[in-house]
């Protein structure tokens, strides 16, 4: 059997080594376009820093084997052309044909064919994107072009357009190497793939670490005496010694769809379960294929090493006739700003809402440890469910807390379709080096229970500060102590600590809606019912307390 | 409506506020028998190794409030009789009798009672057990007189009996105060909670840290002059200025006894899912309260203050009419070992063999983020799923890696169900910073699927040292690479890289079984693979590699 593979990047060598390993007999051709092979793209800004010293270690197995050409000849027994390119392919004769770095064009025959042909970063028509200095990250080429320059003078300004996982993955990168950076954002956030309160958490810690960060701004031009100088947008100029272009990628389909193959709506690769294409005997996997949400049922893109991985198991396993599915994904994903994680899985508020789900949020900032603890750090948790069938939607977190174990777990929930019941009621590891005895996510689960039971309801802060803009009448009562109080308020609130609530209910005007919270608005919610019981009827409590506020803050 | 609860430190305290919450008209009142109310017991060996300053930031709120009897009172609306002992339980009449401090009785009416009353350390009947110096650790007027004691003189020698939980965490405590310590277990490892070779990895790391670790040996006396001074067992003595007893804790059900109350197969308390007792007004949760194991359906003792906030929670929601359960117990469990996280899920090889499974195992030991990552460290894991199925059973991990979030995630897909092809599909985070593209936990999946579906053998370490010991014949074939072979080495092995395998397959006898290994087994696995398909017939793989070898290792 001759199975040919384009692409040598993850999924591509993934699928080689198991078709090797699972079928003897099996010719395995592995044809990459450029000179490396299975090298960890996704490292790549840990190299641009510096992290990563050697960019030999993307290339490495763990035990430091250069993952080459006679590499994967000698242990997986596959051929490899690399620097050669599959220029077309003939889906009736079952025949591709590759050009060489000299030119010379080859035809090769296949039983199987696999797509691994990865993603193209998007390179907007904008003028002066030519200039030298502005670069993409999209191999290692890329990177040690992006090194040289930064090497060569201190205090570099720099300019990210694009602020998704590359562009913000980066900026700390080039943060770590000196620069002023200047990350410019076309939409109203950074990090889409985030919540708008989720990511606003984001800015705020670039910005404490110096990051400036520009939203809802469109670059219009690049200018520059040969290299880069400026960066113009409609929302003023920014001075830039480097550019990196991080506007997305979009899947590298265009083989696929010159040979006629089905292209889905993502304009990656259509395949099924087993990762074939239209064509029963063409594959595709990896970043060039099109995943599918396992949550809405519906194709989604998310391009990631990890699915790579996975998909390029399942089309080996498919071709060797072992019994295999990949049934898609959860769109989970992380990243670490500086001192922050940032992860997310599963649908967000508004995938939520355009899917027709009956939402309920929640939001749930609490110490990810004991806070007896010294290790004990903030964690920014939000949940999504549907309030009818009480099942996780999805799950958000930042914070210099753990959020990469929340988020798996919940991942997991989703993957199981589990209730917020069950999730609340999952028996997690615990011990306080690791998290508190009513860990963060059940804190979360149970808050959304008590929503959908109709004990509390809960009002978002972006609402409340809109409530007030509009100049609504309601009480916002701060629970919390007077210490809380004099390190950080909102103005006009009225300020009664829980503990003496119910003596001062009195100071509270029973015409009027209360909204209640403290730091995290767990008092907030305790103090709500206190209220309720004193026969209060419209009550509600701001999610996630003083911590998620998004307006001015005061002090004293 | 008239609640009592009795017992006032995780549980109790737990439903006293939820009950609060619910039910506006419910009175409730709390008995306990110590001063000290919702304390977090599981933070002392942190206040013993001074990493908590203040005994006050256990008993308080993460914004600093104490949880005494006022705080209870205000907030949550609960009468607390504390220094108060619940003597007895007169069903028939619905009546508690208490005791005061100043012995003064009491008969309270309840409508609904809870019995929260925790567990108690065994104190096991040996000959000086009562002399000075010898401590239990359930409070933290125990923990207070253990700082005493060490803080009287430098370099104490420390003797804990008892290789369980607290007996490790309290060894890294004592540790950290600059003690010598040994650890006494009668059984032949610590952490019965995990399989021989996991624990074997952390009594490893506890040798290098210096603590003595003394399996199978029986304590037969404390000898000493009004102070323990020695610690007499069947394998020599050991010298002891202070001893933490540490053998285990059973569940405080006296009170439920002497009330006829059902008492279960564990001793604890017999509950249904609602955690009603066999009398449909009175409840137990918590310590005392018996629990079901989610896997085997059959009652289980895992007392842990995480599981008690959910009984608490549940037992709330019976008594308020809001219909909720609780299902069961995984038995996930985790601690601290120095550098060490020590975690666990589900069903141990051993449970999961007497459960009838038809067992398969994994053992993979392997960098918990990309190996090019600085802050990559190893991760010991071992699955164990069931051949038949294909599902999941339980889960294990140690080392300085990331442990809490495999084994979490095990917690849910064990929660859910999974099989292992549904886990090694699981759409996980990943970025560099957090974990490899195809993570540890997926990996193993990945293993066991290959072994269920008959792509390779394992074979465990410890049964190929045996197998050497017994004499048998078979090449133990080591496909590490040279530099690693300098590093370390198990004696008379076959040395052929992998890389060079294909074309030196006549340096292995053909007529003797084989067994392949290099550091973890994954070139091990492509080794056996190879020389399977050269047409050797017998070809095993060791779990794990040298890195999980019990046997002596060489040099160079």
């Amino acid at each position: 059997m001759n199975v040919i593979i384009i692409g040598g990047v993850a999924a591509g060598p993934k699928a080689a080594s198991r078709i090797n390993r699972l079928c003897a007999d099996a010719e395995v051709t592995l044809i990459e376009k450029g000179e490396l092979l299975s090298y960890a793209g996704c490292g790549l800004p840990y190299y641009i820093s510096g992290l990563v010293k050697d960019s030999k270690e993307l290339m490495s197995t763990p035990v430091g084997t250069v993952r080459d050409s006679a590499f994967f000849r000698n242990v997986k027994k596959a051929n490899v052309l690399n620097q050669t390119e599959a220029v077309a392919i003939d889906r009736a004769n079952k025949t591709v044909t590759v050009k060489n770095r000299s030119g010379e064009e080859q035809v090769l025959p296949y039983d199987k064919l696999v797509l691994a042909t990865g993603a193209e970063s998007s390179v907007p028509p904008i003028p002066g994107v030519g200039l030298k200095n502005i670069f993409n990250l999209k191999d290692i080429h890329d990177a040690d072009a992006i090194k040289a320059t930064l090497a060569e003078r201190k205090a570099i300004n720099a300019v990210i357009v694009g602020g998704g996982l590359i562009g913000v993955e980066v900026a700390e990168a080039f943060s770590e190497m000196g620069c002023r950076i200047t990350v410019v954002e076309f939409l109203p956030q950074i990090l889409g793939m985030m919540d708008p309160e989720m990511a606003a958490l984001v800015e705020k810690h670039f910005e404490a670490k110096g990051v400036k960060i520009q939203t809802s701004t469109r670059v219009t031009a690049f200018t520059g005496d040969g290299r880069v100088e400026k960066v113009i947008t409609d929302r003023g100029e920014f001075p830039a010694d480097l550019v990196l272009l991080a506007v997305g990628v979009r899947p590298a389909a265009k083989l696929a769809q010159d040979a006629g193959l089905t292209i889905g709506p993502t304009r990656a690769i259509a395949v099924n379960e087993q990762m074939q294409t239209s064509d029963p005997d063409i594959y595709a996997v990896g970043d060039c294929a099109e995943k599918k949400n396992l949550l809405t049922g519906k194709p989604a893109y998310v391009p990631l090493g990890s699915t790579a991985n996975k998909e390029g198991r399942v089309a080996a396993n498919a071709i060797c006739g072992v019994k295999d599915s990949f049934p898609g994904i959860l769109g989970s994903a992380i990243c670490k700003v500086f001192d922050y994680s940032v992860a997310r899985t599963g649908l967000s508020e508004k995938d939520a809402r355009e899917a027709g789900c009956d939402v309920v949020t929640c939001l749930a900032p609490a110490p990810d440890k004991p806070h007896f603890m010294p290790s004990s750090k903030p964690l920014f948790l939000k949940l999504i469910a549907d309030r009818k069938t009480r099942k996780l939607l999805g799950a958000q977190a930042t914070g210099p807390g753990n959020a990469d174990r929340r988020i798996d777990i919940a991942a997991m929930a989703l993957t199981a379709g589990m209730t917020v019941d069950q999730l609340a009621n999952a028996d997690l590891t615990y011990a306080p080096p690791f998290s508190p005895a009513v860990d963060n996510l059940i804190t979360a689960a149970n808050i959304l229970r008590n929503k959908i039971d109709g004990l509390m309801e809960g009002v978002t802060p972006a609402e409340v500060l809109a409530m007030r803009e509009q100049g609504k009448e309601f009480t916002l009562l701060d629970v919390r102590s007077p210490a809380e109080l004099e390190q950080m308020r909102i103005e006009g609130t009225v300020n009664i600590p829980l503990g003496a609530l119910r003596k001062r209910l009195n100071e509270i005007d029973r015409n009027r809606p209360v909204i209640a919270f403290c730091k995290i608005s767990l008092r907030g919610y305790e103090a709500a019912l206190i209220i309720k019981q004193a026969g209060f009827t419209d009550v509600k409590v701001m999610d996630g307390g003083i911590l998620m506020w998004p307006g001015p803050l005061t002090r004293g």
